[in-house]
């Protein structure tokens, strides 16, 4: 039996958790759950599987989860504290983080600290902070596994293989709904338009970083923290039917791929399961009804996301968290319909290229490089406003 | 180092296999050198390894061995016997068996007992006697790794993993060059057609075999016994363009596949290295430029082949030996232009239902079967023969 805690329990991801918990429940235990401002379905989850400790993001929310569920033996803690509660009960085994934007950064680290299985469904975790994370990972002995989609499929490809066998990480992308779209189309894109996304359903930020194909930028830097891979080492391929889910290929040309249907079920049951597997009563993919397979090379002319990422991997430093922040911002503006699509890398680029970049020694050269991050897209976002 | 003898090294596997050794002076040597007829190539190979010893298959091919190749410290044997003596030489640490049809099965045997690894690139061994085979390998505790590039690609897809893990072996079928005939044209099909074969270059007799889907009906007979499988775990589907070698299925749904060019050093390279994986100078895979993926159910009522092998699979016993050895003489008939196309399985079904199956105990009971079928089916054949 694995004891779990889940950051991030009322999201796409957390739901998806605990339909894995509900097939298993001979395997996993739910300890702790911690969510951000729905305190409704927090109580109702509360009450239905009575972990010991709950968080959530603020008072008035804790206020609301306690009058909905009077449960004397639960314990409710609010804030950031509320959610390092949560990562490290004792009890805990595994942690899923599942909590959207950087507030679960120390909640993480925390984790680690206290010996906990990391299955990491936050992409900001390991793009603002990959070197501290992965070094206390290692310092305490602790395995960090991917839920996302992609980075759970290269793990699996290479499992049972020495680092020195890979020459190269193949992440795949759908492309989002613009993938075919000209320079000129992609002007006119509106928010309702993005955030179609044409194979996954996802929340709002992550399908318009799908659009954008920042999204895949950002796994590009997790994949180099995840599996200590160069920039150079990492390969981005478009494939609109998100059959192949990603690949590596090994030094001697061999390339093994991870397939399987676009259910998030999947990944989550493989870290809690892992270094077992175990069976799932998802429906099989069937080849022959999946269509035809097509693999294109992304084009980063329309698509400038994807090559800034890179520019901030490479570059290194506090540019990933800048990128990540400036981002963050750009998507907020245009889905508040006050920038056009393409100044989304604009704004970013105009950020990072306003940024000195410096060394991530502590959290806290991260949380104010954020903080200076976010504001400077802010201001540089006015100048890029589009005018009604 | 690790000293490899080769079975069949005249031949096409064998002329890669030595491609392999080149690339990697440091890690391989040639110590054992066996070929059918072929004298004066292997004469050339002898005087370029300068191998320990070497076989041909009658002493007048050994006769121009000699000539060609006076070497004094060279032992040449004829006959099974050389055969052998290639795959027990002392030194040998892997025997590479790419000889064709059923004349290595001794030798197999032999090498397992002297407790050499397996490369095994001759698909009879395991079609005739894959019980026999695979129990001395147990007993052994001798690995058999599989060259066939679709076997070796599940190889691939298993390492690291749990036998309870596996639900399904899913193998790829390029599906030959007459995957889109109409029952008619089968009809009609010429030896010279059939020998076009889309995707590998290979001999005369695995090329029909493909066109016939024979070849992979001979594959899930050997998949059952590397993989100890089930027949209804093993699967086909068609893959015309041939760059997904194979898949695994697990048992989350989760499927794993190894991609790559076609070309036999790959895993040929692979099964000399395993368990480790050496780099290689090939080309590497470029999705983006291979086009289309596609993946078909195969069509076992115009490619009736498939069928005949799960049908002698499952009834087991010595029906998988009267499978193949009708076959090949199907294929003789079929190349001497004598039958039509879609006689081949006619004539193998025929044979089959003549035959009363008994339990593979010892060799002698597989090769007694074996010529009781070649006699049968050239007999039957007789009835189906085209008249001019």
């Amino acid at each position: 039996m694995k004891n779990l805690a889940i950051l991030g329990s009322t999201g796409s991801i957390g739901r998806s958790a605990l339909a894995v918990v509900d097939a298993h429940p001979s395997r996993l235990r739910l300890v702790a759950l911690a969510a951000g401002d729905n305190a409704a379905l927090l109580a109702e989850q509360c009450r239905r599987y009575r972990p010991a400790v709950a968080a959530l993001a603020t008072p008035a929310a804790v206020d609301r989860l306690r009058a909905a569920c009077p449960d004397a033996d639960l314990r409710v803690d609010a804030g950031p504290e509320g959610l390092t509660a949560v990562a490290t009960h004792p009890d805990v085994d595994i942690v899923l983080c599942a909590s959207s934007g950087t507030a679960g950064l120390e909640a993480v680290l925390a984790a680690i600290e206290a010996g906990k299985t990391i299955a990491l469904a936050n992409k900001e975790v390991l793009v603002m902070a990959g070197e501290l994370v992965m070094e206390a990972a290692r310092r305490h002995g602790v395995a960090v596994l991917p839920v996302d989609s992609e980075h759970n499929a290269i793990h699996q490809c290479l499992h049972g293989r020495n680092h020195q066998e890979v020459r190269r990480i193949i992440l795949t992308a759908s492309g989002g709904p613009f993938r075919q779209f000209t320079s000129d189309e992609l002007e006119h894109v509106t928010p309702e338009a993005a955030l179609r996304h044409p194979t996954w359903r996802m929340g709002r930020k992550i399908t318009i970083d799908s659009a954008t194909l920042m999204n895949k930028g950002l796994e590009v830097i997790e994949a180099r923290w995840l599996f200590d891979a160069q920039a150079d080492q990492i390969d981005v391929v478009i494939h609109p039917q998100s059959i192949v889910h990603s690949m590596v290929e090994l030094i001697d040309g061999s390339v093994i791929a991870q397939l399987g249907v676009t259910d998030m079920r999947l990944p989550i049951q493989y870290a809690c399961s892992y270094p077992e597997r175990w069976e799932a009563a998802l429906p099989s993919l069937d080849l022959t009804r999946a269509g035809k397979l097509e693999f294109h090379a992304p084009d980063t002319s329309r698509f400038p996301c994807l090559a800034l990422a890179y520019r901030a991997l490479r570059d290194g430093g506090t540019l990933p968290v800048v990128l990540n922040a400036a981002n963050e911002v750009a998507v907020e503006v245009f889905l508040e319909g006050r920038l056009a699509f393409p100044a989304i890398p604009r704004l970013i680029e105009m950020t990072m290229n306003a940024h000195a970049s410096q060394r991530v020694s502590t959290l806290a050269v991260v949380r104010a490089v954020d903080e200076w991050a976010r504001g400077q897209a802010r201001e540089l976002a006015r100048e890029l406003e589009l005018t009604f």
